[in-house]
């Protein structure tokens, strides 16, 4: 019998199965120069010691997407090997800060079915969380994928479908344990506006652009320790290479920093799509809309829910067509609260 | 007089001659993460500290390809400058684990000699030590290339062909101190195959492919401080760079975890070939076979022997055609010794 | 009002401006570990927390080009965004060693100005200086570059043109304190070649070359933070991307160890050109002046003024046509002090 795993099925599924992920990773220093190697990460919290002391951490901590892709990352060989597409992400909350050092694991519980009509395939929703060595939570996250069947005559599951928030209400949110941004130095963060300076329906253009290379998009991938093949092997598409759609986050939310070098800490992800695939030679910009405001119990620090929007072309603030569809050069549309100083 | 060096040449070898090759180098937590995201590697000893714990170790050490490649690029000045080709290796052995922080040497000595019936170059045999800042050996192997001669009027040497093991005996494996299977955990290292699981002859595709990029083969060469100028200078061979036959070692142990995940730790190097040279935009998939299983005085750890092959194309199985020569798809046909849980 | 910044105009700045840049940075391991692999680096103290000790060190120091990459990153969103040209450094010195774990800061004065004759640009001059998280500083140099106006319109300042010395003397550059060159291993270094074995006017060919490409320029242009367009928007510029000058510096410099491997750390930095741009699929060789020799009051340890070129293509020693002007394969012309064993 083959020794190797083909990945599961949409038959292998059912409601209230809980899978544990292989491949515990520690996380640390290396990881963190790679990330910003990567991206024009600038985020001043991920990117100093010194700066996040002032803010009321003990260090800095490893990225919000480091621990987002690490987490996720796990998950791909028990659940997205035989997806045909990425459709969803919501309620997903960064639970503890992540720090050099420790090591991530990931356990998924599957909590709705839904096979297709045309029989062939269907979609599972699961809820991943990722943990720490001390089985501390660090982040907590639904998505759902389209699954195909190993045999189109298996009988389909019961029908369930979970019932997701639109977006995560901001009491909801996670703080990190200390974090103070009243004694915030907007000079070494890069830009002088606070979360007052925001309105809701604002859009800004992050104005610069990255063309992507297949040799970023690969190292990226198996950072993550993601092994879905369509990311590596040339010949198994006919397009060539589709890029991790995380490396179009990343990309995207390193982009914004320009304009939004205050949104500090991704804290929730209320939902995103992969809206159009991404290969190399296509030059990522960005642009982000404000979608609402909230305060938290923390001192000095406020929320802000954003709208990331990753694009190959076109103007910022442009999302779909009259059709209702994503225009074609769209390639991300991510919603996530962000905690930014009041 | 010029201050470069054009490296030895054939008649600048003598047996008995030790070489202490330069350049020191401390390895740690960004070798490790470069390692992750330059190869698809999963297994778990190498990935998590937690894990290496639990099989008995203070923390997960660095990869033992990285041990490998670490103190051969630093004999690449010295012994393969001007090799026309790295023709064998035999009798290697990890000898103690390598931990972040370490910083290793290398120290060669000539134990053989043959000028070719050409007159022209001539094969050169190297016993190389790797050791570490305590001076502990760490790695001991012998590998001999085919070198140029100089002065092709130069004298030959006495021919003196070293004796060389076919294959290690399993009781010649050094198992890393405390190290213990006896806790394993299956599901964290991604697969349920253990030891008695694998059966000698048997043969395991392993299923996928990475095409491979200039950016990344070099990455990973340089950071091996191998200064072989065939792999970076694009001008310097009429097909373009040709790329370290250790970046297609790594690949295709990385692959060889779909279907060898718990093999964790290579601790013995039998042979191996380069059998043909690999270019970037070549797509590399990996096959192993069986050859022998032993057991261990570690608690729980067996060894299996097992040939790793990577090629461009072609059936698993199947390396050399009928005239007993490889088929040209194949890149490597390696022969080793891996711990894995009983 | 936008949120996000378009940079500086040459009508922003006034001689006495002091700037403080954005976005300090820790570095470490990881930044080690991608220079390593981004560049041929090979000097020993860079390479080894042992061979350090053994030269009086604490450990192996962050590579100093890390150091000036670092520190002038941080200056480019207020000083070159809207550059058209780099024109010169002069006066750099490095002023103590920064070590993995270090946070880096930039502070700029601004110190010169000169309206070019066409109205449309001028030129600005800042002395800029990194500092680390004790705010002690660890670099200082000063740069020049062309910016466009805003407002052609806008008046010309006074003209102030800095004066700045042609070289450092020997007796300005700052020798880490404990570096002992007296116990100096050359075998582990990897060359014979000491002080007394350099004259002033020899030429020095490294012999390598290394063909670029786009990942790896952007990557390490990445890890520096610096956010220039030009080095990552394949739209930007009819020719494509231009690669970041540092990159080319730090390839040179390290394809210089070959012939100059006991060099050990750069100092001092006089002065600098960019003299044509680089472009990936570009292949960089290095050669080397000796432009002076100098005692230090530090045991063993010499100091060696030293002229580095980079090309791709043409012959090492030749730098400039008849006109004067540089020969078009000539990509740098840097001149700077390095320690070096007596």
């Amino acid at each position: 019998m083959s020794k190797t795993t083909a990945g599961r099925f949409f038959e292998d599924y059912h409601v209230g199965q809980v899978i544990e992920h292989a491949v515990p990773r520690t996380v640390g220093a290396g990881e963190r120069a790679l990330y910003h190697a990567l991206y024009p990460a600038r985020h001043a919290l991920y990117s100093s010691d010194a700066f996040a002391r002032a803010c009321g951490l003990a260090a800095s901590p490893l990225d919000d997407l480091i621990a987002f892709h690490t987490v996720f990352g796990k998950t791909v060989p028990d659940i997205s090997l035989n997806a045909l597409a990425n459709l969803g992400y919501a309620e997903g909350r960064w639970l503890a800060p992540v720090w050099p050092g420790d090591t991530l694991r990931s356990v998924s519980e599957v909590i709705g079915l839904k096979q297709n009509s045309n029989g062939k395939s269907g979609v599972v929703w699961v809820r991943t969380q990722g943990a720490n060595q001390h089985g501390q939570p660090v982040l907590d996250y639904v998505r759902w994928v389209m699954v195909r069947k190993r045999d189109a005559d298996a009988p389909a599951p019961e029908t369930c479908i979970p019932n997701l928030a639109s977006a995560l209400d901001a009491e909801e949110l996670i703080v990190p344990e200390g974090l103070d941004f009243s004694a915030y130095d907007f000079a070494l963060a890069g830009e002088p506006h606070r979360w007052g300076d925001y309105a809701v329906g604002e859009v800004i253009d992050h104005v610069d652009g990255v063309t992507i290379e297949e040799a970023e998009h690969m190292m990226a991938t198996r950072l993550w320790q993601n092994t879905a093949k369509v990311h590596f092997d040339a010949t198994a598409r006919e397009n060539g290479r589709l890029i991790y759609g995380g490396h179009v986050i990343s990309m995207a939310r390193a982009l914004s920093f320009n304009g939004l070098a205050n949104a500090q800490m991704i804290v929730g992800l209320n939902g995103g799509a992969h809206a159009n695939p991404c290969h190399a030679g296509d030059t990522v910009r960005a642009w982000s809309e404000v979608l609402d405001r909230a305060e938290t119990a923390a001192p000095g620090v406020g929320a802000l829910r954003l709208r990331l929007v990753a694009t190959k072309g076109g103007a910022a603030g442009v999302l779909k067509g009259e059709d209702g569809r994503y225009l074609p050069e769209v390639l991300l549309d991510l919603d996530y609260w962000a905690l930014i100083p009041m």
